[in-house]
């Protein structure tokens, strides 16, 4: 394998002539008005290597990367009962969509898409008020990142409550099945803040280090999850981290990957490396288009598919 | 890692007493006549290493395990050029779900639902009659097995052919769309051909073993496919090879697979093995019952799962 | 044909021992505590004749056959600009189904299912604030049946408002789609008020003479719409009025008509009669299931349908 | 009312201009090459009378119209244990949809829609072969039309059946429900005939002229269904006749109707006449364009709406 940084670095200017590629989200100003030639990339190995290139200290909104982050902690509190609430199987949907909730009777497909997220959400304000609960998810952010300056943008979260119909929707879909336990609008409150942390590509790819490292954090020493649990989350990941394009994701890159709209993607490269990458266009399905690239590229030249050498 | 042979016998030890779990498919009287408690697994190493244990030199009919071997051939003929007629991603419907064709026009979802799998008999059909088409098939598997004793079972592919109304549905609605390039009934007839191929899972594993060993069969030296073209059947198989079971596998096993009606089930383990169970019952979604328990107990007790040690 | 007042009785007398048949809706405490032995039934000839049985003066909920008075008044205001937000089609799936709207962008297929009567309510809002709009319904159903003590029963409609996830997601999910001009909750307000207009069932068939005499109310000489929009409702009403068991009424009764879930059926008989009848247990389809019967008797005995006498 | 005749002429004198609008089905070079620019139209009263205009005299291929047909043998044969095989009920999908009929388990929503067509198909084959089932269909619509030069068009069924795939889809697709008794061949044939029936606007007034006068053949004294079942069918084709233009063609139109893909409209006014249109062009649901505006012209000039004068 080659240098690392060297990689880093040239994936990083073979693509910049593309830097701008794909659709900017525009459903809210605070995303609309992000530059959109923006790149990152933050490589974060499990022996301690950390290999930046471009924007990679430049905070942006990791929208549903947080579900990766939600999801742990809600099988750490909870474990294998969480899967009453939601499935496991990709969607075969977009990731709004709420087609698949009618027929499954408001039990979204799996923890990644919208509707499965707020179930996670719904759990996670057990006994909580919806500020405990965020505040729980910040926190947890910071520590698994190891870096108390991670902070959540409220001007998002507010800006989002203002729009986000679609989500809104959902949540009122599943609590008419009775499958929320907690009044819709402190599901969203939550939700909508979880989705406005806003941290760096080096900051995502620490925060993403213990799904690399077999459950732990090779940096503090501190066991997150069982090695059971986060080769789950990564099978998890793989298969319906990118919405209605995870099988492409796949078959292109073979890592295991959550994206955000936002256009940072978290990937993961078992026994190797947390990856983090940041482009904010997107293609069609609503994933970053150059990030999916940039991490196609890194996974050729590193070798680390999971699907083989 | 303890012992492989030593891992193979206890599982079979282990799970006997659960021998005849999960329905038996018994849509023609072939495979329902097939005796319930019949198990055998079969682990192939990429050294050379062959751990057999129950049933594992008894034929069965393959048949969606096909799927990978007609794939692997369509890929090598046509390359790319097959992603015109089939999709990656996984359906989040049941495998012979028509839904989706009528919402996409006739391009199914991948090349592992049945719709898929029409899709590329039908490319494999391109310049020949189907019974040389059929030939093609079996000589590559046999090749692949290098083992020139694997038959395909009339009978079953007859029976098939008699009651396959609903793989008929599906080519007939294909061809409405301008989807297939040749009669609807020889693509029904190399697809049922092709689907009861009956093997053993030592042949089966050995059929494999390019898939886990970077493209090249380890044993005959032969190279199949291109490393990177096998670690792309391998993502496929692992979004897409249990229909709508594949999240759960993935979640459960870690490994690439494809499963088959007749229970058969091939795994791999990208580096280590290829792995062939066989159990006739079936489990919910159409998968052999307990030879996914199998697989998640070699998984775990090996450690061989693509997402972390 | 028979008297109109013997058939009126003999209906009454003959489906009195089934008096209590079918599910009464309990979604909301208000409508669960009807007796469901309820059964009230009351013909309004166009040329002045009343024929009452029953609790004819009993006030129900009319719920969703205030969709028929709502479409009235927009269609009044705006004309075939309506169109554009609402389809013209039975919906082929449940009153309250949330998939359609998905496949078609938001736009509900007609305004006799719940998201097309929430489309109607938006554009009753245009200019008004949700007090003054829930006051044009009610002044405007009272002018119809010429009764001033119609009212809504605001204790119902606090209730629907408080547990009404389906519609709120209805409305949120049209909104994501631009589909609504007024906030989410004001449109919801307003429908749920609308809902929860009681009326007896002489009252309900006095307000629909309108649609059985070409337009105009021939007791009050009031024009309410042309003839040819009265024509177009009934339409609508027979098509559409019954939600997934639209077809079934048209086949077994042959009048346009629409049901309420609190048990209320409104049928009109062109040129004749417009009928109310009220027994609040539903069949499957969420129709009332013993004023569907009666509506059949009644059809059967006057030679009412207009599918030929 | 002003005079038929001339009303009738007017209609044709006034479309005159219009005439080749829409798009002329071309799914079969048979119907392709019909002149876009035909149209006919008659009116048969029930007191006798009958008005032609244009092309009134002129075969066309009735296709979809023969349902009607084959509903009307099949409940005279079987009454309403047809109903234990086809719904009642609006698809609110197109006419060749498959989606339903995998929600439903391979029950087709209404008799008007391909499959429904196919499952009464099926029925009529009960004890005879394909070629007796279609001569009865045949000799059927010669008594109903009171006219024995009425014939198939073999070269329109021979092209149907080499191309017809979606049928083939929708048949197979039943079979595997095990919704039809029959062998898929068969039915198809007999269905492809069926459709093949050529006619012209006169003979199909006529043949339909049953539907108008209450079950009788007021021509040659003939019942041919009792007056409730007669109104049954008229119920039927105002709810289900126009595909997912049924409620439209109700809304603007208000007769019962069924329109074949040849361009087709028989029109049912009970009490009043039968009338045939027949302009090739088709809509964007596949109902006649022009045919559909005839027919709304001509119910707006008598008054003949169901829904009230």
């Amino acid at each position: 394998m080659p240098d690392l940084q060297t990689v880093v670095d040239e994936i990083h200017r073979e693509l910049s002539p593309r830097f701008g590629e794909g659709r900017v989200a525009d459903y809210i100003p605070q995303l609309a008005r992000v530059r959109p030639d923006r790149f990152g990339i933050a490589v974060q190995t499990v022996d301690g290597g950390v290999h930046l290139a471009g924007d990679a200290d430049v905070s942006f909104s990791i929208q549903s990367i947080s579900k990766v982050f939600t999801l742990t902690i809600a099988l750490g509190k909870l474990g294998d009962a969480i899967w009453k609430r939601v499935g496991r199987e990709p969607s075969g949907t977009a990731f709004n969509s709420i087609v698949q909730l009618e027929r499954e009777a408001g039990i979204p497909r799996n923890p990644f898409i919208n509707a499965g997220a707020l179930a996670i959400t719904d759990l996670l304000l057990a006994g909580h008020p919806p500020k405990a609960a965020i505040g729980e998810i910040l926190r947890f952010v910071r520590y698994l990142a190891d870096d108390e300056d991670i902070v959540i943008d409220h001007e998002v979260a507010r800006s989002e409550a203002a729009t986000g119909y679609r989500n809104a929707a959902l949540a009122n879909f599943m609590r008419s099945f009775d499958r929320l336990n907690h009044p819709v609008e402190h599901v969203l409150g939550v939700y909508f803040h979880q989705c406005a942390i806003a941290m760096s590509c080096r900051q995502l790819a620490r925060a993403g280090l213990y799904l690399a490292a077999g459950g732990s954090n090779p940096l503090t020493g501190h066991r997150v999850v069982s090695r059971q649990r986060a080769r789950r989350i990564n099978a998890l990941m793989l298969t319906c981290g990118h919405y209605d394009g995870s099988g492409d994701f796949a078959y292109h890159v073979g890592l295991p990957g959550k994206s955000g709209v936002g256009g940072g993607i978290l990937a993961i490269a078992p026994g190797n490396a947390s990856i983090a990458v940041w482009s904010p266009g997107l293609n069609d399905v609503g994933n970053s288009a150059l990030g999916t690239v940039a991490l196609e590229m890194l996974a050729a030249r590193t070798g680390w598919s999971v699907f083989g050498a």
